[in-house]
């Protein structure tokens, strides 16, 4: 087992990172701070780890609520199953909540959490690759409303993270694509050397190579506790983390939550960026052709959908949560492994890059 | 004017007491981050007041919004169309959402701007004794539960609370009532001598003296602004804020919100905890029969709603936030001005007390 520290003073956490770690109870017990705890889980996942983890909590007063799954439910409707849930129940303040699940249910579940009684504890136990590699670690959480996503919601860090990779194996072949996007953004925006073991590896991971995906996951919680650590809450360098996400998020809104995985709509975002980078003369074409060679080794697509408009991506990306007054900021590249967030190009860059992805789109 | 200082390390902020602050930009403007701002406000406030501050704001990107009035609406739903209405026109995570009314529109206003985007800035414009003394101080954010009041929300610091005292005179007599409940409790729990400034100025607040209210409220909020600076997030001390309220939840809940005001359901429940206090041996009667006699002067019921149950108290109880894991807690007093939080009460000495109430209720 790997551990990891989120370094964020009275809010630093651990994140665990190992094989069968649903079934320990030495990472979870210590962590809990009263005997009550409520497991936020979806159908699909239930069946397959639910009974696993409540044997671990045995002797705890546990409660266990199981969503619908898919990111459609990610809305202040299913926020509101969970609150009733915690008060029928009579969960007081000291109660724990435990999102088992993928990056929806570490969402809710976290702002669930944040929100009750004015905020308690949660626990991340993410069994997704792109929960585990992303959206576990940080502390966003949220929900989405019908005009954007993830606008309603909190910052409020787990008590600790429990990867445990060996979920992984029962991952549908294109959720671990999505997860692979967020993992090849991490080279992207931080690390060139990891891109370049990203191109090496690629086969391996997406054959689900234990010691493969084990490092994957490592480097990139690595990469995004660094960045979560030098700015919690956004007010700069965290942003870069985004990369890709401001396309991508209008990809979603557009298609309708669920329609299109996130990771997806982040693999064609991305693209758009990297152009887009490249159009500005900041980057080398070459990087273009490295990320769409690699994205498109992981399956996943390299364009927005044929369907989509420019009016379409222009209206969500006018309420993107790194805008300033009503100026879009987009997180762009001026070299592999390195990032920056701008919004100093101009609306004939930022138009042209959008037709050419809907124009190439599937 | 007068001005204090809520001291909370980098959240810290002033609250502004005085006539006709309302007209005046010197107070809000430099405390705008950005250009757009939202004013929440509600369909009794607005055609008094709104005028007034879209005066002091012009210049700016102002939107506004009027929500129907009362508790009954301090709910999920309309803190949705608060998102709604943000995301339409477009607010950036450097907007102002400014709260203009009553103890409601604090709330549920402040939780939006806690939320909205994970966090945005907001001002306090108290238009009500209530609000004033209470609520528009702290950073207690939320909206209610069909099964328990202020169950969801969130700590949120305001960047400054602007309490203009000429607006109570618009007040009507019932609310102003019910500000003055929340005014005794500060005497009752942290200050004997203002306690004994209530029994021989009540006739001047009832009346509406500019100079008697002016004190109220400043002392009111010196008073608050010392606990929640000791205890920000309620870990401890801060719960004394809470007495009377625990019972008080209850009624509200009960009896449906809004049809006894917070601050009606307040004096009755302060009544129960001092005399659970007499009964439990840790106070003299005579305090109850000053808090009684203040509390009658002021127009405020004394007793429970003779329509109530002891299991509708329980039931309600049984989800406060102060409970830690199952067990019920409470405010009680050990003195005049000297509050304490325990459990340390026999199930019968709760149960008298409610049933007591209910037996002499109105």
């Amino acid at each position: 087992m790997e551990k990891l520290e989120v370094d964020l003073a009275d809010r630093s956490y651990p994140i665990y990172i190992g094989q069968d770690l649903l079934a320990s109870a030495d990472n979870l017990l210590p962590k809990l701070k009263g005997r009550q705890v409520l497991v936020v889980t979806n159908e699909t996942v239930a069946p397959l780890y639910l009974d696993t983890l409540l044997e671990t909590l045995k002797g705890y007063d546990v409660d266990s609520i199981i969503l619908p799954d898919g990111e459609v439910y990610k809305t202040l409707d299913t926020l509101n199953l969970i609150y009733t849930h915690l008060l029928e129940k009579t969960h007081s303040r000291t109660t724990t909540l435990i999102a088992l699940g993928g990056g929806v249910i570490g969402d809710i579940t976290g702002y669930a959490a944040a929100s009750y009684q004015r905020g308690v504890d949660f626990i991340q136990i993410p069994t997704t690759l792109l929960a585990q590699v992303d959206s576990s670690v940080g502390g966003k959480t949220g929900v989405n409303h019908p005009l954007g996503k993830n606008m309603i919601g909190a910052f409020h860090q787990p008590r600790c993270v429990i990867a445990d990779a060996s979920t992984l194996n029962t991952l549908p072949e294109r959720e671990l694509s999505a997860g692979i996007a967020e993992v090849i953004k991490y080279g992207l925006i931080r690390d060139a050397e990891f891109f370049n073991w990203l191109e090496l590896n690629i086969d391996k991971l997406l054959a689900r190579d234990a010691e493969a995906l084990a490092y994957a996951i490592k480097r990139s919680c690595e990469l995004k506790a660094e960045v979560v650590a030098a700015d919690e809450k956004e007010g700069g360098l965290r942003a870069i983390l985004n990369l890709g996400h401001t396309f991508g998020h209008a990809i979603e809104a557009s298609m309708g939550y669920g329609v299109w995985l996130h990771g997806e709509a982040v693999a064609a975002g991305m693209v758009m960026a990297v152009d887009m980078s490249v159009r500005m003369g900041m980057l080398g074409e070459e990087v273009l052709v490295r990320t769409k060679a690699l994205l498109k080794k992981s399956k996943l697509p390299l364009f927005a959908p044929e369907t989509m408009t420019l009016q379409q991506f222009l209206s969500v990306m006018a309420v993107d949560k790194k805008n300033i007054d009503k100026q879009i900021r987009l997180v762009l590249l001026q070299g592999l492994g390195d990032a920056l967030i701008t919004s100093n190009f101009t609306d004939e860059q930022l138009t042209r890059t959008i037709e050419s992805s809907i124009a190439l789109g599937c």
